[in-house]
């Protein structure tokens, strides 16, 4: 077992009855376990040539930050409606009710990109989805995309697997 | 002038009449920029026995997650209120108008823990003081501050001191 599978927390209930809430977040605190999950996302994609790693708001910024300093790449963020101050690329994704949208500065990616996607954790897919075309619509090339944890029984690689061929990999599934 | 100062990119009148954002998403997008900002917070801060960076949502994540895995530490997520999922410590800060508040795990930092708070940027120092607050009440050390842009003529540093006698070190000043 890699030193961050122990550490990550089923929390009940959360944030609603019937979901079980994975949390990273002692993961992150302790040193040995957050530097194996940087390293064990960065070294799988390390011959990718990836340029810039693209993460969302919020969680996404942690690991995506590290894994793009591990990779000698770029951070490029995806945010909420109205906190980016330039001219913004946006897309819209489902919500159980509803839908939300994230940004991306609309210079943030070029043509001669090489993109990693990451984040924390990948459930339904529909953040990430947003995120991909986020990232076709810049002009770039999607290289992959790398999660710590994977909710496999929400069978979120159908759904990326719908917008992109891009390797799909994470650290943890849960079946 | 270091690589990343020449990418901060001032945005007039954002988000209000008057105010000029500084904008360091192209700094994050640059590897050699992105990487040189992390390389200087931590290497200013490398000999103080860091086990802990603390960082607030969300901006603060992006240069805290690389800061804390360049220090070989730890990460900690300070956040909104209703983002994490067990029990909290909360402190409240000023807004303009208003307040807000920030939350940590409450067992996210112990007395053996060596912190060091990271910001991207740090203007009246509202954020930054809650952050101090919470770490104080955790019980940790508090070793130092660190941020990408400080602007000093905001007077973050009084407001700072008045909280605590940490060290704080930014890599650009704006007078």
């Amino acid at each position: 077992m890699r030193p961050y599978e122990e550490l990550i927390v089923d929390i009940p209930n959360y944030p609603k009855p019937g979901v079980v809430f994975k949390d990273l977040t002692p993961a992150f605190a302790d040193a040995d376990a957050f530097a194996a999950m940087v390293d064990d996302l960065a070294a799988h994609f390390a011959d990718r040539g990836i340029t810039k790693v693209v993460g969302a708001e919020a969680r996404g910024f942690i690991v995506g930050a590290a894994v793009a300093l591990r990779l000698g790449a770029g951070f490029v963020p995806c945010r909420k409606p109205g906190k980016l101050p330039r001219t913004v690329l946006r897309e819209s994704y489902a919500l159980e009710y509803g839908t939300d949208v994230l940004e991306i500065h609309a210079d943030a990616l070029t043509s001669d990109d090489v993109v990693l996607i990451v984040d924390d954790l990948v459930a339904t897919g529909g953040t990430t989805t947003a995120m991909v075309r986020l990232v076709r619509a810049s002009g770039a090339r999607l290289a992959g995309l790398g999660f710590v944890m994977e909710l496999a029984f929400l069978n979120p690689r159908a759904a990326i697997a719908a917008e992109t061929d891009a390797e799909v990999f994470s650290l943890v599934a849960v079946e």
